[in-house]
């Protein structure tokens, strides 16, 4: 069991604070896995009065919970844990010596973390803060949300003055997909079951494919969206994340620090693309109006209002040059208004090398794994096996559920940010980002960016389908075929 | 689509015929496999009536069929296929030219099926008077029931005299076991399945268990039973035929021959267990008094009204001497009176081979395919997947249901009969036993036989167990542990 902890969540009236950080913690709460005596901070600009900021709190919970989560009396206990707070996060005024006072009515050794859900660009300044007025314990971690920079040099820039405040070890870079039960399964799996680990290389292994689809399109974020593109905003940090989960080699013992080192190594294996390699292996794409579940919706350029060369698809045909995955392609794709939203990772076995039937049998589909992150968290394993209805052999594919939330009496509610908060809490770092992964992802996507700069427009792909059809063709080079949403479309 | 066949069923009015074979024939005709003209001939030593007996397959039907499976419709329809007729099998009269003439009423390349469901000292005569009558045609075959001889010379003796008659191509021996949709569904599994037959070996697998366990005692077979013992009744038919399709190297292409040849070469591939390897490798035992599902039943002695030194349990622990095996232990076990009727294959894995998780996440056990033939047929797969509901990594053997019965709307009824009886019709032997097979099982089989005759008493067990302590001690020997339908026990 945890300890109890403070939380402190700058940026606590933020849209992902409502959504999902206080979300997570009633969940928590809920669970009995938040401890009394935690008190969860969030601070805001200004409060006019404390109860309102509460009654907004208690609002968001009833809309973004899932059906049946919410309850009063939960809600009412949970509200006790609530301590909202002013802070401007960039100015030294009164309000940080409030926030000192509560923090240090408590024990010392009290766990400490400060969630920065806030533009990067005062990552710096309030960090400076914290230090400045001695907020900083050695039980303190930082949570930061992504995106961490724009570039190589802006992100060390950012990582540099983070740095200047707090420990490596104290710095919690989080990525959400990474706190999705699937994904820690998807090491469960791998890690305690011969019949993975054993065929996990390229022996066996014919390609990977990670895939996140979007229905949506810019959203409120066009400022920032239109500068970043999804290669920033998608592929720097959760695909490549995902990529050194799925190929990492076992560790020696399952550490943060192991699982860190393991992740920098496939980084590091990563083929580079330069200039010509990024015009062989990368397709960018930009949606025009279409059509969406019956609707038509407008294109990239007319949600934006204005002319844009910014990438709203990406797909890259990536290698990772080591001995497990040498010859294995890893296709990465992210793009938004497409025909279906979903995060999937695709495992592709090789298929039987001989085939023992005769044509009559039917064809043998190769062996798959799919760990699906989104919308719902599963994981399925397709097997060829006999008909039974048949008094002739014949074959055909099946799929076993290895998704077990139904195996939960009263349901299962994976949350990411709950794990990766609690985790955050009690110091396990183990699904965090170090900084020398971010300097190693930028390096391997910054060539990539740079070519893009002088290669003109990205191909056009109409809204509602699965992005432009050179990301098909990329494929076909390698005779492969994107599963779209777990199935060939 | 089968051609219309005949098929005369010699003991048409015995045991085995009224609850086996008639209702795998009515199953073939509710199925749509039993095509118009085919004609079913239980054969009897006498007949009072036609209709009397038409009568008792009718009670039959209702007995033996699960429930839902008979309709009076469909009884109607299929007792028109039944012509039931008088046959001697030993003495030649008027019967066998009825016999003929009906035969004869059809075209001569009418495929014909004459089902031996006699005692094996008849099988010569009975094929004699087949071949005295000119019954035996190019696409006649004929279908041997178990057992065939009391060792190798009686069989060498039966099957020789069968073959003055027929052809080896025409001799279809049975063992129903081999008819299961689950043992048919193993071999689908291996050979479309990159994920199984490149695992399926002594570098990923640590052992097999092949188990048939009844709760039945002698019944009415004491006069047979007491002759033979577990061992010639169950192991060197069933239990050897089931280690073959496990073991056999994959054949270029699966058809009858190349099945045969590779279940051959695992015969030829057995370690012989002669002298001290038998005492070193087998376990006999007979029960003695005990309770099953909370009755007292009696032990074999009290059954058989007499002393006797016959094994009703055996285990026994072999090696297959080839690359694919070495090294890996198959253990074979049927006994009578045990605690739970069940028969099925466990494919135990090697463990992973380093664990990277620390000892609060809970051990690792072994992947597992247990192939269920009895009392129902499934196929399962365990494997090790993250609990869920713990923030704390903690790994639980899952278990996938590869048992596809329940995807059939009208629920699917296997018969192993109807599959066996059907295949001989249409002239598909890949199911059926070689001379060559029956040979080289009674060449491993015959020197345990002869070393026990001096062995003295089989240990004693309990009715209602899993055998003597011993068969324990033989696993633990190698630290395996028997898996008791399914599980350790």
């Amino acid at each position: 069991m945890l300890n109890p902890f403070d939380i402190v969540i700058f940026g606590g009236g933020g849209d992902l604070s409502l959504r999902k950080l206080l979300p997570a913690m009633y969940r928590a709460y809920q669970e009995g896995n938040l401890p009394e005596g935690t008190r969860i901070v969030p601070t805001v600009r200004a409060l006019a009065n404390e109860q309102e900021f509460i009654d907004k709190v208690q609002e968001s919970l009833k809309s973004f919970l899932a059906k049946g989560e919410y309850n009063a009396k939960d809600w009412k206990a949970f509200s006790t844990f609530l301590k909202p707070m002013v802070v401007n996060v960039t100015e030294q005024d009164d309000n940080w010596l409030q926030l000192k006072e509560l923090l240090e009515s408590d024990a010392d050794d009290k766990a400490r973390v400060f969630y920065y859900s806030l533009p990067p660009a005062v990552y710096g300044r309030c960090s400076e803060l914290l230090s400045d007025n001695q907020l900083i314990t050695d039980t303190t971690r930082v949570v930061v949300e992504k995106p961490i920079g724009y570039c190589g040099a802006s992100a060390e820039e950012i990582n540099a003055k983070i740095a200047e405040y707090f420990k490596e070890s104290q710095i919690y870079r989080i990525d959400h997909y990474l706190g999705k039960e699937t994904v820690q399964n998807l090491m469960a799996l791998r890690f305690s079951n011969v019949m993975f680990e054993n065929m996990w290389d390229a022996k066996t292994i014919d390609n990977i494919q990670i895939s996140i689809s979007e229905t949506v399109g810019l959203e409120s974020r066009a400022g920032f969206y239109d500068k970043a593109g999804a290669l920033r905003d998608m592929v720097q940090n959760h695909l490549l994340q995902l990529l050194c989960l799925v190929a990492m080699e076992s560790p020696n013992k399952l550490t943060a620090k192991s699982i860190r080192t393991e992740k920098l190594k496939v980084l590091e294996a990563l083929r580079p693309l330069v200039d010509a390699d990024v015009e062989a292996n990368t397709v960018r794409g930009q949606y025009v109006p279409g059509q969406l579940d019956d609707k038509l919706v407008p294109g990239y350029l007319e949600e934006l209002g204005e002319n844009s060369e910014t990438e709203t698809f990406v797909a890259i045909r990536a290698h990772i040059d080591n001995w497990r995955w040498s010859g294995v392609p890893f296709y990465l794709r992210t793009g938004k208004r497409m025909k279906k939203r979903c995060a999937e990772i695709i495992v592709e076995y090789k298929n039987v090398s001989h085939n023992v039937y005769d044509e009559t049998v039917g064809g043998i589909e190769p062996n798959r794994l799919v760990i699906r992150l989104q919308p719902e968290e599963s994981i399925q394993l397709t097997l060829m096996s006999k008909r039974l209805d048949n008094l002739e052999m014949q074959l055909e594919p099946v799929t076993l559920d290895l998704d077990l939330s139904k195996n939960y009496e009263n349901g299962f509610h994976s949350d990411a940010y709950k794990r990766l908060m609690l985790d955050a809490a009690s110091g396990n770092a183990s699904l965090f980002i170090h900084r020398d992964e971010v300097r190693q992802a930028w390096a391997w996507i910054d060539p990539i960016i740079n070519h893009w700069k002088t290669a003109g427009m990205p191909a056009l792909y109409r809204a509602g389908t699965w992005g432009p059809d050179d990301a098909d063709e990329l494929l076909a080079e390698n005779n492969h075929t994107w599963y779209n949403a777990g199935s060939k479309d």
